[in-house]
């Protein structure tokens, strides 16, 4: 891109766009092109693969090589016509989605009694077979932390609770969306669906009809919904990963991989989920070329169908587990600044993992301790090795106002955040690229 | 409802709830109870009229009398399936209203070109013909002020855009929404119809659509888009006005008429717009009454259908030109705090209104020079009799982030807002309604 730039400008305005406005936009460009040329991106559909077209020729054209799209299938879920009314005892029509692998209602929908649970806790303890015949709604309303870590307990509404109401009987289920933000826009995301258990048809509604079922749950009022969610799961649809290098110079050094992922859920067009990880990675991995190339390889893992349960990850490290990998990181947190790092290295790399936190510090980035999760998307290879893991830890204090809704979109990306997160990962990428000795986890 | 209050709860609880509580809680009541037990009520429609029953009942209950609703029939507009897809050079499905009195498409919607105009200027500047067979795009971005000022010049895109862009020969219009939000939530509103003027398809997509749609424009692509918008205008709705009294002492003093609406667009509840003003109006209304009657009679009007023009208030002038009115207010800018005040009174009411700007001075509200607005609700009272007119400016800065989208819920009121604002409007109708002389507003 750099190459195209100086031929097609005049050499004076090159070397300034060289030395800033190039790198310094890249990561913005990539985003925006991925989210105005392709948009939404569902795993398995062909958006995914026009995206991973899009993907593979953008990678080429920044000069990554071997760049390829390694194919497999997936259990998808193609999304019908959702719906949700409350019927009694007042007339609302609620923004809903399904969730991804909700059961299916008729064409004609299922109507029902909707019974109030609180939270998750109310309806695991609700009676088997008292859920018979009606529909479960569970009110559990997420709070925005810094580093996400309502994700996990609050998120369990909707990966468990539609299989837990199934166990008690219900005809369906409807969360509170697992989300803090204030709008009518439902955030969508996958359920479980555990061996032996049909999935019932599972939706969200958004955070303010939430508050209209809470205001009327607590009039005791009795409410009747009715719900029409028709999409279904569907074996053997197509996905993939993109992956590309930057060549080192010691071809003997075990590569850097940095990764992302490609799909997104339909209702965005996945700019903060996950386009700004696969800009962040590619942008800082580039930028790590400027004063030459590193001793190590650096690959890009752009991974397809980690919405619907980290298939990419997974087809990654089956496909390149014999290949040896130093280590692994992940960005899959939105594009706000990274505020914290964590590091797992083996005791040997302790000197390493004290430079890269030095080298953090100019940056507004603490040290921060505890395991390094890794992402989805680098989970298989990273346990398989047992690869050296960082992860750049980004704000997400706003980021569960976005995540998995419409209004995921290039407006809600902050070109200075963007920039800081490039210049966090090419700090570290400049750092582990070079290092000469062994990397490991452990 | 005090006394309801006060029969049911112990004299002991009852004494500090009609203190504080009780009257605080009133409006917040009011306004939840309206967007949860009806939600949104377009003009014209049975949720309207389930609304007034429910206003009726409301202001009897809590002690208004001669409360009555006010039949009259509309023009309204009824809304069908909307749906917007941009199909070259990228497909995407926009978030998409059909305007007020748009025309309506084939059921299988139009298709054509789609020319981009950044502003209303440059589609007034569009040589005439220069449109036929194609489908205009405005982009004209409104920006947020404190008063609201942006609507006017910004509002005509949606107002006057249609015309000229079916007087140049278009198939169809397409705006970003006129609002300040960055969401995947369109804006609604009305356009107008010129007489000789055949409506076309007109219509309004997000904020962050228009931004893709933006981006294309930059890169000089040509751009298709289909168009479904199936709604249609229809005569002879039925719509009507419910108005209530709280009786002066003295008969002979002209009454006070606060006013505000109880229609919505039907995308959201109509917490902001303007639930909340009834709700504003009517609690500050009865706070009047603490200390016992005031001398001068106080009637809400809670006007029918102003959002597709205008049509309560036009008919409340009708109904009740020949009844003299001394004062005439209206609430309809949301909930967020008064921070200003614009009075209109015949010079003889100097010191009147001298009073008014000090009573509202401890509330953080100061005097603003220029012509008080009204309201269109009052409008057409005030213009025909000269009233005297007080406006009670809100802060608009986030006002159009939700307005006439499906974000006009509930939580969107903040409580301590929304009780400054009763605050002010009961220190105001305190002082007029208690003002012996004669008011007028010239």
């Amino acid at each position: 891109m750099k190459k195209t730039l100086c031929f097609a400008a005049a050499l004076l305005a090159c070397a300034p766009a060289q030395a800033a406005g190039d790198d310094k936009t890249l990561a913005w460009d990539i985003v925006a092109g991925l989210t105005t040329e392709i948009g939404p991106r569902l795993a398995g559909t062909p958006t995914e693969a026009a995206a991973r077209e899009w993907a593979k020729a953008r990678l080429t054209a920044l000069g990554f090589t071997n760049v390829v799209i390694e194919p497999f299938t997936i259990r998808g879920y193609v999304r019908g016509v959702d719906k949700a009314r409350l019927m009694a005892p007042y007339p609302h029509d609620f923004a809903v989605t399904a969730l991804g692998y909700s059961g299916a209602t008729p064409p004609k929908g299922i109507e029902g009694e909707m019974v109030y649970f609180p939270t998750l806790a109310a309806l695991k303890a609700a009676p088997d077979g008292s859920l018979t015949g009606r529909i479960a709604f569970v009110d559990h309303a997420m709070k925005a932390n810094q580093d996400g870590s309502g994700y996990g307990p609050y998120g369990d509404v909707r990966r468990k609770g539609p299989a837990i109401a199934a166990q008690k009987g219900a005809l369906g289920i409807v969360i509170r969306s697992v989300g803090t933000d204030a709008h009518r826009n439902p955030h969508a995301g996958v359920m479980n669906v555990p061996d032996g258990v049909k999935p019932i048809p599972a939706a969200a509604i958004s955070n303010p009809d939430a508050d209209i079922v809470a205001r009327i749950a607590a009039t005791n009022k009795p409410m009747r919904i009715a719900l029409t969610l028709t999409g279904h799961a569907q074996d053997a649809m197509p996905s993939g990963n993109v992956i590309g290098d930057l060549p080192g110079r010691d071809p003997s050094l075990s590569p850097i991989l940095v990764a992302c992922h490609l799909d997104s859920w339909d209702l965005g067009t996945g700019a903060i989920d996950d386009g700004a990880g696969c800009a962040i990675v590619t942008a800082a991995a580039l930028r790590t070329q400027a004063g030459g190339k590193p001793l190590r390889t650096i690959r890009v893992l752009w991974a397809g169908s980690e919405e619907l349960g980290g298939f990419g990850g997974e087809d990654y490290a089956k496909r390149h587990g014999g290949e040896p990998h130093a280590l692994a990181m992940e960005s899959d947190f939105g594009a706000d600044r990274v505020w914290a790092v964590k590091t797992k290295f083996a005791p040997a790399n302790k000197a390493l993992g004290d430079r890269i936190v030095a080298a953090l510090t100019p940056l507004g980035i603490v040290f921060s301790a505890g395991e390094p999760h890794g992402g989805t998307d680098v989970e298989g290879i990273m346990t398989r090795q047992k690869t050296a893991v960082i992860d750049l830890q980004q704000d997400g204090t706003r980021y569960f106002d976005i995540h998995h809704t419409p209004d995921d979109t290039l407006d809600k990306i902050d070109p200075s955040q963007l920039e800081q997160n490039v210049a966090a990962w090419a700090a570290v990428l400049g750092i582990v690229a070079n290092e000469p000795g062994p990397i490991s986890g452990e």
